[in-house]
């Protein structure tokens, strides 16, 4: 049973002032997770974690990481905004997008963001946009700045589930591009470089992880032979997954940090190479168990199943109609309730996907009672929609000092009907 | 190839005033199928389509289609607040809602819609819920009022490939629960009644909604005999499916309208029962074949395979991401080139599932070139998320005059960050 850091009680006062469902995250476990993360790679000195601001996109989450020098990793002009207004600029911004419009490139090069170039048509595609924007070219361009490419290594590496084999995934340049894109950079007054692939999502096997930095590290060194480019950082993406269901095991971030460690003194500097900053960009393991759905359940109905139907739908949390993800369930005040049914866990939105668990075993419930989902604290808020017109819930933060704090407010039906005007009809 | 509405010429001008991406309705084509579902079942008496308001929630389109006496189905209060902006109200709204919360049964009561109950316990919720709001009680609460209930057939009828097994769905009541409540209805005063099933979504045969319609006629025999109620509307559900793939067939409404009369005539008329009202839920075949996602090739890459990217994304059309689903693309001005290339098609969101099309064969692109991808116009819009930072795009209609008229515009940064507070950051 997943222990929570609320009990019933605290979650009741916190209901009577924000009504269910609302998502609540656990400031004291980011904080401790997020030193842990920064203790495991300190001896890499200069070691960055770019959170991957979809995961979460809450400026207020945000900011508490920026506590331990996280950065963003960012993908859309949105998320670009957010971390600008949390005072993320420069190079705690890592823009790694695909299919990236001309704005946001724009938008990345004015905030002085690292940009890590998803294509080589990328190149000639951002020098173009930033000549129409009016900004001197040569060297003075790049000055100061740093260039990164994103590596997709084909069938060299093989798939990981979620994401899929490397060689169909839309992601990145295949080798001799890199290259080729390395070159070209650098006649054109790139003086620092990054180096980026993503290959893992939800992985919880440390191998996998460690086996992506050596073959970063190793492509580093094929880089500096061949095309004469010296990358500074090396970012190995994020993919770090979480224990979702009770027989899995959290990845061994100080076995992984260490793994990376052996790695780098071998590839890195038993090559001969210049000191090199390990970057990632995770998003799932930085704020993920520690955020919660909390929910109250609406009805008990009984029919060819049991259901518990909930006062939150798939628009609070996809995943489990998304991916058929299992989260944990708890029903806080009977976690030690002898008596157990198996239950659908519904929501109410007009589509029979809208479970968010199938077959479960749990305490017996009636309505009224308080359902916590586990594990919501990334993908979660993040990927609601407003399908069947419902709406999203609030955040709320549950401080250090045990005090709760709204960090986002619950939309209202003005916001569902904001880009409409009604006047014309 | 299929036929579209405009041309390249038309959408550049389009274009030039509303940026792509956008979704676009045919105003004509609309009205011409609302035309034709109503003659099909012109031959029933009072026959009602409630257009399914979550296949595309847009008030502009719901008024279109109140001109052919199509009402709203409804699952939440955001649904009902529109029906009711378009004038929908009483019995020009079905709400079928399940999980359904006490604010959204008063709100439909208020309407004075027809009110589908999901589940045997949502009656005495009902009654609650209006006990609470100082309703009367007694046979005046009911007075003129349709009561309906939504059976769950269970192993009796076999699976929908999408809706799945009625037995492992969360909806309706078993037979048993239906007789007990039009029993207890019948003894509070209700004095109108309605039943419902909904067993198929995106269903292209038939003789499945042909045996749906038989198996309600059958069961409303049934109810009069043992409840001794007479329902005086049959809601058949919604379901009926679209030709999504170049090799499917759009489902004959004449054919389908007959096979449901001659049920009718045998197993109503032929029983001597009264006048049966039929109805319908439909969403996806009144708005779904004439909605277009229109988008610009932003990039086009080449790395293991060929790719195409889009400036829309899955926040725009969740379907392919979603369900693997399939939507014509075509690329005006080039329907009869007779360079093909094999493309995936991508947005830019940060989910390598973010493809419009798989390895399709599709005439040569380059970046700037229109595409629009059919059969959006329902379940497209509404079901659009801004995972990713990502903001949804503006509806526009194509009006039976010719000219273009935005009918929901595009949401804005501001609209992204509508919820939060930065004050307090």
């Amino acid at each position: 049973m997943r222990k929570l850091p609320f009990d019933k009680a605290k979650l009741e006062a916190i209901a009577a002032i924000w009504p269910t469902p609302f998502h609540i995250y656990d400031e004291k476990a980011i904080r401790e997770n997020a030193k842990r993360l920064k203790k495991a790679f300190a001896w890499n000195k200069g070691f960055k974690e770019y959170f991957a601001v979809k995961a979460c996109p809450n400026p207020y989450l945000m900011k508490i990481l920026k506590e331990y020098d996280f950065g963003g990793d960012c993908s859309s002009m949105a998320e670009l905004v957010l971390s600008e207004k949390v005072g993320n600029t420069g190079e705690d911004i890592m823009f790694t997008s695909n299919d990236t419009p001309a704005e946001e490139f724009l938008k990345a090069y004015e905030l002085k963001a690292i940009i890590n170039l998803d294509d080589i048509t990328h190149w000639p595609f951002l020098n173009r946009v930033l000549d129409e924007a009016g900004v001197p070219g040569g060297e003075a361009r790049w000055e100061g700045r740093i260039m990164c490419c994103r590596y997709n290594p084909g069938p060299l590496k093989g798939g990981n589930a979620i994401i899929g084999k490397p060689e169909e995934a839309k992601y990145g340049f295949t080798r001799d591009q890199l290259l080729s894109c390395y070159r070209q950079m650098k006649e054109a007054g790139v003086k620092r470089f990054g180096l980026h692939t993503m290959v893992a999502s939800n992985e919880l096997d440390p191998e996998y992880i460690i086996d992506t930095a050596k073959l970063l590290f190793t492509l580093a060194g094929e880089i500096k032979e061949t095309a004469g480019v010296e990358v500074e950082l090396v970012n190995i993406g994020g993919g770090i997954g979480i224990p979702y269901k009770p027989d899995q095991k959290a990845m061994d971030l100080e076995y992984v940090g260490d793994g990376i460690e052996r790695a780098y003194k071998e590839l890195v500097t038993g090559k001969g190479m210049g000191r090199i900053r390990l970057c990632m960009e995770c998003g799932r393991c930085i704020t993920g168990p520690y955020g919660y759905l909390v929910a109250r359940v609406r009805h008990i109905k009984n029919t060819y199943r049991l259901y518990a139907g909930l006062d939150a739908c798939m628009s609070n949390l996809m995943r489990p109609a998304l991916y058929g993800a299992y989260h944990e369930i708890v029903v806080p005040g009977k976690e030690d309730a002898g008596e157990t049914s198996v239950y659908d866990v519904t929501g109410s939105l007009c589509e029979n996907n809208d479970k968010f668990a199938i077959q479960r075993v749990l305490p017996v419930m009636e309505p009224g009672d308080l359902v916590v989902i586990c594990d919501a604290g990334a993908h979660g808020h993040a990927m609601g929609f407003q399908y069947n017109g419902k709406l999203r819930s609030a955040e709320l933060l549950l401080q250090t000092d045990g005090v709760t704090r709204e960090i986002r407010r619950a939309e209202t039906l003005d916001d569902y009907f904001a880009t409409l005007n009604f006047d014309g009809l």
